[in-house]
């Protein structure tokens, strides 16, 4: 799609509300990728052509200056399978679990208003439960950048339809990092706003109170319009949050980053020479850097996986479980959630209070010296092979920067940043304090620049 | 106090400043007045006559600049006894729990500093658990007004301390009501800060997502200069808040008050009698009111005792229960405590989800609508004996319209609403958005005056 039609959304919405570039002529280049790419489980129900082609001609049918005023007129997107689409089953990855909402997404409703043309759902790791995208009973996309590779998950078939080309945004949802690590292993922009900014409202629950929409793009400023249209606050979602104005541009913002010693990379050198190079690049940029401390970060984000937690996802889900012991699971999503119901109540209340105290100590220790953290997206990445030898641990290695972000509520993106000496992409990430994210991705934008 | 030496703080501190009150003559009446109530368990522990006259003296000799400048100086307070003061035990009301620290607690230092005279530390309900007043193992305050009814709790202490003029204010704690309850039973102002206004540093965690040191006093004005002297971001504390800037007075409040057929005054017809004539006087004061559905509210104050919520405390005194099993126990505490290690992580998220959907439906259906509630303090008061035979239903009984504000972390003041025909006396309760505490006390003083 970024050659041949447009590079960009806002080009690409242009040339299609001034007619150069026909709605029709965007939907069969989607098709015919479609087509090319559908080997590759990157997707579990798709639009129909005819309802594609129907869609442009709708679009096309509208007066001039209503295209022009449309943000995302003409663009094709595609949105994760765990959120709700009027007439198209949402799976959550368990074809059990499956069911026919009757309503659109909140988020999906503003997009579709916006001009944008949905594509379809894509495939994820089951219950958006795992970082890796090997999860899923419907098969795992294939990373194009390496076979070998995993394309990274939840939000696994989300992040691998834009890398192709098929679509030029995503939705995924973040509940631990799924909404960036896949960003990181494609090449792509993943975008996980803070808590609230987007509606959960018609998204299969994981964790709720850190459960978000995320954005994928091909760069910042794509993210940008697409939170530009999808953002707002709705009232049915008790989480949701209005933006806050606060959330400008710093002047000279200063930027954590990681000890030199930091050795949370699973010893692939690789990976930490990549995110040397890329914390070089943002000081080549005139950017102020000083080192944090990442432990209580580290902290944080393993209370993901090792610990109550976990038990949020079996308030929501461990009821389905239970109801339907032969349904099709993914066995080490199912057994991690499962498990989970052995916390209790006491587990769960020490574990938010050390996360209260946690918090506290990071605003001491480092928000109040620092704008952003600058931190890699993923320690590493993993073989399919590695993966499949130990699926449990494929996962949660791969979180250790991801997902003390979820559950603090902050804002965070992941942006490209080049590629290894192996040849595999490389994600950095960006982390903001809450509700910063205007600032955020007017900084994540810069650095791609 | 009230008469004899200085109605309001403000009086009493400016007639010590300019030396019209020497603070000795403060301090013996204040031993005379100990003397006088020492039957009445009000303290488990008092500060020694001497050291009263030594700090009456340090006062007494600084400069008269400086002792102008104090805002609280020569000002007697007592501290409920889970909270810390240097050298002397606090005992959360169980002996064996008892330990003696080095430190003050953040707030009593700032209250020490401002040249008030600390007299002793109060009585409480067993690990601030309860409302009755009768849960304590060192004996239950006697209520001035009666003694066949309870004084409420758990900060039975601090109320009756302030209600018998030995102090002019004091500290309490409030979990789910125990800094307003006792203030209704009792004739005076309880005021339950916007959650972290307050610094909690050298409090006894009770619950501690929701606990919040609290206020009594003879008026609000009273309560207001102590919140002024006390409140204050305190980095020990993962809880503390800044005081938002938004708390101004709201122009022409509206008021949102039960409907007529709210029925919960558990057959109390006085009560019930009581909060239509307050609400009545509110109207005359020219305020508009506007009925709610309580039934949210309700849902979530029954929250508060009949379900994990409670396993909130046992992450923070279940260890010492099960390491103490012969310590000296208030049995319907003990168990109650004991009792919530039965509910799950599973049972916790879930309550925590079902709290903010019904967060979110107050503001949609209620703070839309209105700047505050005005609410019975509690919805009668139980005589000792009706206590004694039900001890559980005595305490989770009067909480139903406190409890809600701690869950939500909403400031809540409870002021005098004269005498019911029976003669008891009765509050009213006026409870704000989260951090409108400014605008809340300046409401409460208008209604009082």
């Amino acid at each position: 799609m970024n050659q041949s039609l447009a590079p960009t959304i806002r080009d690409l919405a242009r040339k299609a509300a001034t007619g150069a570039l026909h709605p029709l002529t965007i939907v069969d280049e989607v098709l015919h990728r479609l087509e090319h790419h559908k080997a590759n489980p990157i997707f579990i129900s798709t639009v129909s052509p005819e309802a594609l082609r129907q869609r442009a001609e709708e679009l096309a049918a509208l007066p001039p200056e209503t295209r022009a005023a449309l943000p995302l007129y003409g663009v094709p997107f595609a949105v994760k399978d765990n959120i709700d689409v009027a007439g198209m089953p949402t799976t959550a990855g368990c074809p059990e679990f499956a069911y026919t909402p009757t309503k659109t997404a909140f988020v999906v409703e503003r997009l579709l208003a916006a001009g944008a043309v949905l594509v379809g759902k894509c495939n994820l790791d089951q219950f958006a439960t795992g970082l890796t995208g090997m999860r899923s009973v419907y098969g795992s996309p294939v990373n194009p950048y390496s076979a070998d590779h995993v394309s990274g998950g939840s939000s696994s078939g989300s992040a691998v339809a834009v890398a192709c080309g098929i679509v030029n945004f995503s939705l995924g949802t973040d509940t631990a990092g799924s909404g960036r690590i896949p960003a990181g292993f494609n090449n792509i922009v993943g975008y996980r706003p803070s808590s609230g900014l987007l509606s959960a409202s018609g998204v299969v629950p994981c964790a709720r109170s850190i459960d978000t929409v995320s954005l994928f793009g091909n760069c910042t400023d794509d993210v940008r319009r697409v939170l530009a249209v999808a953002g707002g606050y709705d009232e049915d979602d008790p989480y949701s949050i209005e933006l806050a104005s606060r959330s400008v541009p710093v002047g000279a913002p200063v930027f954590g980053v990681l000890e030199p010693q930091e050795d949370y990379f699973l010893g692939d050198d690789y990976a930490r020479a990549a995110y040397e190079h890329g914390v070089t690049q943002l000081q080549a940029l005139g950017y102020a850097t000083v080192a944090i401390d990442y432990a209580p970060f580290k902290e944080i984000s393993d209370m993901t996986y090792f610990g109550p937690s976990m038990s949020e996802r079996t308030a929501v889900l461990g009821e389905f479980i239970s109801t339907h012991p032969n349904a099709t699971y993914t066995a080490v999503v199912r057994d991690a959630i499962v498990k989970a119901a052995d916390f209790s109540a006491v587990d769960a209340f020490a574990m938010l209070h050390r996360l209260k105290a946690l918090e506290r100590q990071t605003e001491g220790e480092t928000w109040s010296r620092v704008d952003f953290l600058c931190i890699p997206t993923a320690p590493t990445i993993h073989t399919r092979e590695a993966v499949n030898r130990d699926p449990a641990w494929g996962s949660t290695s791969l979180g250790a920067y991801t997902n003390f972000a979820s559950l603090l509520g902050l804002p965070a993106i992941s942006v490209p940043n080049g590629f290894r000496q192996d040849g595999l992409p490389t994600g950095i990430m960006f982390v903001g304090k809450r509700t910063d994210d205007v600032a955020l991705l007017h900084l994540a934008e810069s650095f791609a620049a």
